[in-house]
C-alpha cells in the first residue's frame, strides 16, 4: 500500500474520539465547543428559490458575498465584495491556506497553545511549526519580534478574539503592535474569527487585518457558532493578491459551497432579526459562563488558575500541580466526565503538560456542578498518585 | 511572495472562463455540465428537524449512509454503511484520494481523455500522469497491462460509464478485463460515477469495483447529476483499509457535509419518487439527445465523427481536418456560442488535437440548431484558413 508522504503524518484526532466517547448520553462532556441546541434559531426555508438547486459560482452567492463584505467593512477592514469567497466551514479556508503556503518543511507561526484543527491540518501539508507563547493579552511581543527576526514564516496563524482554547482576547495595543510588526517583516496574516459575535462584555476588537498596511492577509469566519453549524458556511476575505488564488483552490477542493445554506445564512446576515438572536445568545452563554465560574471555584480553586473568559466558548485551566492531562482521560469517562486535554493544542505535546480545555456552553446547567466535581476528583487522585 | 510549491501548477481553469463568457443571455452555450433547470424537481423543507442545524458526524448522516450502501450493495458492490463517507460532491472524493496519494512525481494512470478537474486537483498534488487511450468500449487493454507491467501507479481514475468527456460506457468484457488486471497488479482503482443513473438504453454496467477480488478501491458518486447540484452532497465508498484515512482527510478539510442537503437527499434515495424523478429525467434527456443529434448531423456530418452517447451529457466529436480547437474560442464566443475544447481533457493537451465536448442537456432546444449552425460555420471558416 503506497499512500503519500503526508499521510504518515495523518493523525488519529484526539478530539474525534473523545466526542465518540461522550455520545453516550450519561456523559457529562465538556469537550466539544458545540453550541446550545436550545440556542439554534428556528430557521425558514419556505421562500427558498428552486433555482438554488442548480450549480453555482465557486465564488458563493453575489448578494452574500455583498452582505459579508459590508459587515467585515463595519469592522474596519478594507474590502470589497470581490475578495470575499464562501466556504465550507472556517476549516476550509485552512486547508486551502495549507494547499496556498505549506510544503513539507515549510515554516509558519502559530500562538501555544493553538487551534488544535489548524495544528493537524498544517501538520499534514508538511509545516514547520513555529510558536509564540500566548500571554493573557495576546502574544509575548519580544518573542514575537525575536521569531520574525531569526525566521521568514510562509504565514502567521492567529485567533485574536476569544481564543480556541485559551479564550485570550488581545488587548488594543497587541492588536496594533502584532500588525506593525507583521507589515515590518512582510508576513501574511491569516486570522480566525469564529467567536467575535461571542462577547460578553461588548468591548470591541478591531481585527489585526484591519491594521495592516502592506502585508497580505486572510481572514475568516463563519455562522457555525452564531446561527447554524450544520449548515456549514463559512467564509473567507482576502487582500488581492492571494483571492484567485484561493479561489482556483476553493474550485478544485469541491466546485462551491452549497447554495441551500447560503440563501439561509443570507436571510441573516445584516439584519436585526440577527442582532436580536446575536443579543439572546450572548446573554444565554454569559449567564452559563458565571455559573461554570462559580462551579469551577468551588471544585477547582485549590486544583487550577485561569481567566475568566470574556467571551467564546471555553474555560483553559492551568493545573497548579502539572500532569500530562491525556492519562486523565480514562478516568475521566470511566466516571462519565469528559473534557479536552490541553496537550494537543501544542505542536509539541509533550512540552506543554498541565492544561484543560473546559467547554462551558454546550453542558446540561443541572449536571454541570457534578460534572465538575468529578473531573475535580479524577485530577486530585492523579495528584496524590503522582505525588506517591 | 512565497507560496508553496504547488501553486506553480495552479492552473488558470478553462472552464471557468468559458463558463463565465457563457454567462451573457445572448450565448448558446453547449460548454458546460449543468442539468436542466427544467428538471429540477420540486423539493420540500417543511419537515427537516431544527436539530440538524448542530454539528454532524464527519462520515455523515447514519440514515443517508445506511441507504446509499443498499443502494450500492444493489449494484453488486460489497459494502456496508460503515464503508460511506458522505462528501461534498465528487470533487471533494477527488480532493481527498489526492491527499491521501499524490506526493510531487507519484505516477497515477488515467484515461485518455479523462475528467478535466480531475486532472486539474491531481496535477495539484504534481502526480506524473500515465494515460490508457480509450476506445469505444473502454480503455485500450493491450497498453492498460503494458503500463501496469512497466509501472506502479498509486491509482488508477476510471470513469466507466458515460465518460465525461468522451461519453464511453465500458463493455462488460472490459469491466471484467480491466478488475482482473487491478487485481493481478494490485493497484488501487478510483471509480467515478457521477452519470450512472441517465442511461437512455437501460443497459446495465456493473461497477468494476463491484468485480475486484483483492485490490482497494473507492467509488464516489453524487446527486448532483440526478437531484440538486447546488445541495453539495456526494459519497465515496472505500475498500475498508482505506476508509480511516479519508474519515481523518474529510474531517480536516471541512470537518462534515452540510445535513440540510444531507437530510434532503435522504428524502429521495431509494424512494419510489425517485426512481419516478429518474424516469422523467432519462426520457427528458433521451429527447435531448436525439435533438442534438439531428442537428449535428445536419452541421457536422462533414466536419466530424462521433459516437451517439447511450448516457451523461456530452456529445464528442472528433474533427476530421485536426486542429487545437482551443484557437476557435475567441471565434465561437464573438458569434455567441460556447463550447468545451477536447485539449484539457488530456495531460498533454498539445499532443491531442481535434477534439470538443458538446453539452446536449442545457441547451434550449429553439436556439440548439442556430447554436451548432454557427458553431459549424466557426469550424469551417478554420478549416480553409488552415489549409490556405
Amino acid at each position: 500500500m503506497a499512500f503519500s508522504e503526508r499521510v504518515s503524518r495523518l493523525k488519529s484526532s484526539l478530539i474525534r474520539e473523545i466526542l465518540a466517547a461522550a455520545q453516550r448520553p450519561e456523559v457529562m462532556s465538556f469537550a466539544g465547543g458545540l453550541p446550545a441546541e436550545a440556542m439554534l434559531p428556528k430557521v425558514q426555508w419556505a421562500e427558498m428559490p428552486l433555482s438554488l438547486g442548480q450549480y453555482g459560482m465557486s465564488e458563493g452567492e453575489t448578494a452574500l458575498r455583498e452582505a459579508l463584505a459590508a459587515e467585515a467593512r463595519a469592522l474596519g477592514l478594507n474590502c470589497e465584495a470581490s475578495q470575499v469567497l464562501v466556504v465550507s466551514g472556517s476549516q476550509q479556508t485552512l486547508d486551502l491556506a495549507a494547499k496556498l503556503y505549506i510544503d513539507k518543511g515549510t515554516e509558519i507561526l502559530l500562538e501555544a497553545p493553538t487551534y488544535l484543527a489548524a495544528l493537524q491540518i498544517f501538520q499534514l501539508f508538511g509545516a514547520d511549526c513555529l510558536t509564540v507563547p500566548q500571554e493573557a493579552d495576546g502574544p509575548n511581543l519580544a518573542q514575537l519580534r525575536s521569531r520574525l527576526e531569526q525566521h521568514h514564516p510562509a504565514f502567521i496563524y492567529l485567533i485574536p478574539t476569544f481564543q480556541n482554547p485559551s479564550a485570550v482576547r488581545y488587548s488594543e495595543a497587541k492588536r496594533a503592535a502584532v500588525a506593525a510588526l507583521l507589515d515590518e517583516f512582510g508576513v501574511t496574516l491569516i486570522e480566525d474569527e469564529p467567536y467575535r459575535e461571542l462577547t460578553f462584555d461588548g468591548g470591541s476588537a478591531k481585527p489585526i487585518a484591519a491594521r495592516l498596511k502592506k502585508t497580505s492577509w486572510i481572514y475568516t469566519g463563519t455562522v457555525s457558532k452564531t446561527l447554524l453549524p450544520g449548515l456549514r458556511v463559512g467564509y473567507l476575505i482576502a487582500s488581492a493578491d492571494l483571492f484567485a488564488h484561493l479561489l482556483k483552490l476553493k474550485q478544485s477542493a469541491d466546485l462551491h459551497t452549497n447554495r441551500i445554506g447560503q440563501w439561509q445564512t443570507l436571510q441573516w446576515i445584516g439584519t436585526e432579526q440577527y442582532q436580536q438572536h446575536l443579543g439572546q445568545l450572548r446573554d444565554f452563554y454569559r449567564q452559563r459562563r458565571d455559573a461554570f465560574q462559580s462551579a469551577l471555584e468551588r471544585h477547582f480553586a485549590d486544583l487550577a488558575d485561569w481567566n475568566m473568559p470574556q467571551g467564546g466558548l471555553f474555560f483553559w485551566l492551568t493545573l497548579k500541580q502539572p500532569l500530562d492531562t491525556r492519562t486523565l482521560l480514562n478516568e475521566a469517562l470511566a466516571n462519565d466526565v469528559a473534557f479536552m486535554p490541553g496537550e494537543p493544542f501544542f505542536p509539541e505535546p509533550d512540552n506543554h503538560h498541565g492544561h484543560l480545555r473546559l467547554n462551558f456552553s454546550h453542558i446540561d446547567p443541572v449536571r454541570l456542578d457534578e460534572g465538575l466535581k468529578r473531573l475535580a476528583a479524577v485530577v486530585r487522585q492523579a495528584n496524590l498518585e503522582n505525588v506517591a
